[in-house]
């Protein structure tokens, strides 16, 4: 199509990359990127989220260790987006209001999505350089155990992991399912059979693992939907009780 | 900076853009967008976000109505991104798993992040193809009132409204505060005293509101915080209720 422009170009390349040669991010490649950070969209202009940059090699460990993926460790570059809450909290405060509505969730909501449209459109310019990207959505593992580590103050919530780098590995696209099951008109709408109109995409998912790692097939997309359902881990599906813990207001009524 | 290729410029060149003239979106330039959509990162694959587009006039007015923004009803493409793990849920069932870990909060936050990724891909590819977005996080002043007009089964939720088109207004770009305030090295960092840090920044907002729309000033940056802390309403800060209602299995222990 000729509407394929550079951008575009590289959006429809993205896959993720996990490891990385030893190259170091230049300083003025990193700033550009934070740059492009602070350009994202924001909701009503609060600017209401923040990122850690992880550069002690302890440290990256100890989140390695959270997300149960040693790789994560040795990415050049490493952060960790943040709901953020604190620092208008504290604005408000000092101009003389108590502002408990910062402990709001839909304030929560607010930062936890502007938190994800940075790190995409910082994703986005990363691959746009030639760079590689991995999502870290494994450091809610133990969602209170991050906000120990980086020592995350009240009304703050670690929402995404950022793995960047130059890439050392050349992995095959994933391939995708289409777009007329998650695409709908006006509302929402069932299929009768969903295992019959992803027969194909299950087929093209086997052949991509299998090609992957012949030593570890993985089966079908349909396969990895009831794998991934059947792991439950308390530390990850109570993750309110965390947010909870860190100053958050639930506003859950009696049911 | 010579690292600034299109791409990035396109980001950094993002404003809001509210006006759009009636131009439609060619059919080949939106397939292509939901192709960005789906070529977007996905949490361990699970692929578990969906997006209704709205067509039907009339909708478009309620959903303005919920906004609270009447140009909403006016841009020549809608949509609003979901949370679905509803999709996944019926595959499992078809397979013959109950899968009631579909229903825990994880999940829940691993298709809210994908929903906003794939939103803001859709909105730099957009950008780039010179079409204007504006995001609209206001469709959850009622997230109930969206779930009914889009008919939302069970394991779904909307997230965030995107409207689109081509602009029709060449608004300026409204500044940012300084990353300094917002990227920290390992561990979260306050500042001692942040109407000092943000002195500067509060200044260029004043100016930018001043020159924006001269009949309404709205004062700057720490006077905005204050506003929108000021407002609140219950439909939005009571989410979790509605995402109750909607499926999902809160977790919340006894406090």
């Amino acid at each position: 199509m000729d509407k394929i422009n550079e951008t575009i170009k590289t959006q429809l390349a993205h896959r993720t990359i996990r490891e990385f040669t030893d190259q170091k991010i230049p300083d003025d490649v990193f700033e550009l990127l934070m740059e492009v950070g602070r350009h994202t969209a924001t909701s009503v202009g609060m600017q209401a989220c923040s990122i850690i940059r992880i550069t002690d090699s302890d440290l990256k460990k100890e989140i390695a260790e959270v997300c149960g993926q040693e790789y994560v460790a040795r990415a050049p570059e490493l952060m960790i987006f943040i709901v953020d809450q604190y620092r208008n909290y504290q604005i408000a405060k000092e101009k003389g209001y108590t502002a408990e509505t910062a402990k709001d969730m839909d304030r929560f909501f607010q930062s936890f999505t502007d938190a994800c449209l940075m790190a995409q459109n910082i994703v986005t310019a990363a691959e746009s350089l030639g760079l590689g990207t991995v999502y870290l959505g494994s450091i809610l593992n133990d969602s209170e155990k991050i906000c120990e580590l980086l020592k995350l103050p009240e009304m703050t919530f670690p929402v995404l992991g950022l793995g960047i780098g130059y890439p050392n590995q050349n992995p095959m696209k994933k391939p995708r399912m289409e777009m007329k099951l998650r695409v709908f008109e006006n509302a929402y709408s069932s299929f009768n059979n969903y295992l019959d109109e992803i027969k194909d995409y299950d087929e093209e998912m086997k052949t991509y693992y299998d090609l992957r790692d012949p030593e570890k097939p993985l089966g079908s997309f349909s396969d990895q939907v009831v794998r991934r359902y059947m792991q439950s881990n308390p530390r990850r599906s109570g993750i309110l009780n965390v947010i909870r813990k860190q100053g958050f207001d639930l506003k859950i009524k009696q049911s």
